[in-house]
């Protein structure tokens, strides 16, 4: 008797003691520390070694395991690995893959090489294929599979089952019967253990739960995933505009799109401009941060010259200066917390438009209670530590109207980004800094023009 | 025949009419308008209410939607909502649902109200739910539910089905029988659809999977997460130290997790110190906002002081000031970007540890680039826009500076409070900001003493 196995650890040590066995093509080590290790270990440990040594190792596994190595690497990896490959070996490994998975690596192909690879494809799988891949990615079509387990309204459960042994080779997994009509139409589905407990001679359409959550080929696939949580679903069936069943989409893929969502939203918010992993080259890592940092430099730039406009104010004030980077540094906190709850509020939609109006007035009040508590706080600092009563007050009193106009401004700019079709977390990162920097210094200055000198 | 139906959108007209129906308790209009609505929009309903009204329309519906909706509400919702029960009308409710998300709600009540409703409820479930409150909430013991479908290695599958029988009105949810031995210890799996396609006197112990993956009762929540989505499980099997089946763990539970995780993140990066939506109170809205202003608020402080050391030569060579928001927004945007990235690998567990220091020095590589790509076009720019040519070269000198050690700090920082035990996230936010603000300040006066004055 064998014992459940528990997670497999990939250690540096076993990393290396790999990469050795590799170089020397040491066959009968690699084969004997891959022996029961699960796919997505091997996946995990492919990521080590370049794609002339992936192969290598793939070409040691059952075909069914490459196929699934493939699908679980992610695009980038994938993509450099299949540049060793023949078409033809590509064909192979997707004649072992779902519909789903095979559309999405076709997606990354070169076209001339997705038209081979799709000759080479068993006629269903490339029948089911070549509808996928129509859908844009990021739709439910996008994201669905052609495989599922269908039932007509008027089978009996014998029948049922019957239709579920023939096709069961080709659907991995399932959790759920989809009922449909003479005309394909989705009227509702049954459950497995339903199918189990009941007497076999029942009518399938009388033991079908009928009112049941479908979505609409061309859905969003984040608006997907919100519904999939929401109704808490494990799988979720796929209807054209006919409201025909077309494919189904499974929890593992959206599990996925929230993932790659977080990831995408962390990125935006920090400002690096291109999917990049810490281990990438540097090349990259450098590329990939430097647009951010040039629209900084613009609007550093842009924070010289206009200081320089006030330069015979600081020259006879030089105390003036000490205080920029306190201003400004509020600002850019309060505009980033701002623009961080919008950003929560529109992933999340459940919640009932409020309106602008009523929004921007409670982010004013929010604004007007941290602004009165900081300034008064500043001010009696600033008059203990540096004794300067007016500029202490110039100081407390732009630091406010930094605060109340950076929650502003960090409230509308995601809702603009959005109404404009952009990722809102945009607004939580550099680019709301860099605009309320500008915006610090111009309140600040306009405050000592107006009181000081 | 009924049509499968789409998602309720929940607008404000409706809304605001369901609150005309709420203040004159028009009974009708609730029960006409809920007729058809699945439970999860009732429950995004609700939020738009108070206790009170929420319990009224709560009243109207049968109890095991009521069990439903008060498990679906959000912690802070439903603690608020469930002060105007009784302890034995929370036990009703309670009875009618999963043993882990009994305990998820006995978490939330006050430990003398949680005994007087553990009284009440179903000595079955009573005793589930105290072996569950032993587990803290962020461990796999308190993730899992105790129903689940449990058969012996020697039986038939004629007995397996009988068993799933008995056992399903208890279990709502399953997509595989688990497999243990005489000691109750996991022996493997048997996927539903292979019990129906199996002659039914095979042997259970025969078809079942046996290399499946399990997880023991004290691994953390967000490693659970990552198992599954890694090995795409749609549910998991909990096992003891003794290797004893004690529980299983489905994909919803776990994508709860991957949300709020990401949640959590996202508010530690943006300076917010407490869990708050928009729409809470606008006291609340301010507390939370508060702590990572005020740190930001002492910082600038210490900026004011620390440039007050060079008023002589601020106010010789005025023009220095100008160049203190470049430097300083630089400085914050590399130190985002840096510790951003690490955040981003911590959270994949997948990757071999590279060591200390080759993650250093390919940081240092990579802020090498990109601080000399933008400090050779900052002294570019200045000649050209100031043409002051001692000043340009401390200023490009200074930001080239800035680039390389916040790069450092940004990469050290989340490296260290993972270490011990705080959300890295931390330092993708206020706290780095602050930090890298005095950094720039210091090594830009430091630059300026060596080379101006």
């Amino acid at each position: 008797m064998q014992e459940p196995i528990v997670e497999f650890e990939l250690t540096k040590e076993f990393r290396d003691r790999f990469q050795e066995a590799l170089d020397s093509r040491d066959e009968a080590f690699i084969r004997e520390s891959l022996q029961g290790i699960k796919a997505a270990d091997i996946t995990a440990l492919l990521y080590e070694f370049n794609p002339e040594e992936a192969k290598y190792v793939m070409d040691l596994l059952p075909i069914e395991m490459q196929a699934e190595i493939i699908s679980d690497l992610d695009s980038d990896t994938r993509k450099k690995n299949l540049k060793v490959y023949q078409p033809h070996e590509i064909s192979e490994f997707l004649n072992h893959l779902a519909s789903d998975d095979t559309a999405d690596i076709l997606h990354e192909l070169p076209v001339k090489e997705r038209e081979e690879v799709l000759s080479g494809l068993d006629p269903e799988l490339r029948s089911q294929v070549i509808e996928l891949l129509r859908y844009e990615e990021n739709v439910a079509g996008g994201l669905m599979a052609k495989e599922l387990m269908k039932a007509r309204y008027h089978w009996s459960v014998v029948q049922c089952i019957d239709e579920i042994r023939k096709q069961a080779e080709n659907v991995s997994k399932f959790y759920a019967v989809y009922v449909v009509d003479d005309q394909d139409k989705l009227m509702g589905r049954v459950a497995l253990q339903d199918l189990i407990i009941t007497d076999a001679r029942t009518i399938v359409g009388d033991i079908c739960e009928k009112d049941i959550i479908s979505v609409e080929t061309y859905l969003e696939d984040r608006e997907v995933a919100e519904i999939m949580r929401k109704y808490d679903l494990e799988s979720v069936p796929v209807v054209n505009v006919q409201g025909q069943l077309v494919g189904r989409i499974t929890i593992d893929d959206v599990v996925d799109v929230i993932t790659e969502q977080a990831e995408e939203e962390r990125q935006a918010m920090t400002g690096i401009s291109e999917a990049v992993e810490e281990d990438d080259s540097v090349w990259r890592n450098a590329r990939a941060r430097l647009p951010w940092l040039l629209i900084g430099i613009f609007g550093g730039l842009m924070n010289a010259k206009f200081m320089g406009l006030f330069e015979v104010q600081l020259a006879r004030v030089t105390a003036i200066a000490f205080f920029t980077p306190l201003i400004q540094a509020t600002g850019g906190n309060v505009g980033i917390q701002s623009s961080s709850l919008i950003v929560q509020s529109l992933a999340n939609p459940n919640f009932v438009d409020e309106g602008l109006w009523k929004r921007l007035i409670k982010v004013f009040f929010v604004a007007i209670l941290n602004g009165l508590f900081l300034s008064v706080l500043v001010l009696g600092a600033n008059v203990l530590l540096f004794g300067e009563y007016t500029l202490s007050l110039i100081v407390s009193i732009a630091l406010f109207s930094v605060v109340v106009f950076a929650s502003f401004i960090g409230t509308i700019t995601p809702l603009v980004l959005n109404r404009f079709g952009f990722n809102p977390a945009l607004a939580a990162g550099p680019f709301i800094t860099t605009i309320n920097d500008l915006l610090g210094l111009t309140l600040y200055f306009l405050t000592i023009r107006l009181l000081l000198i």
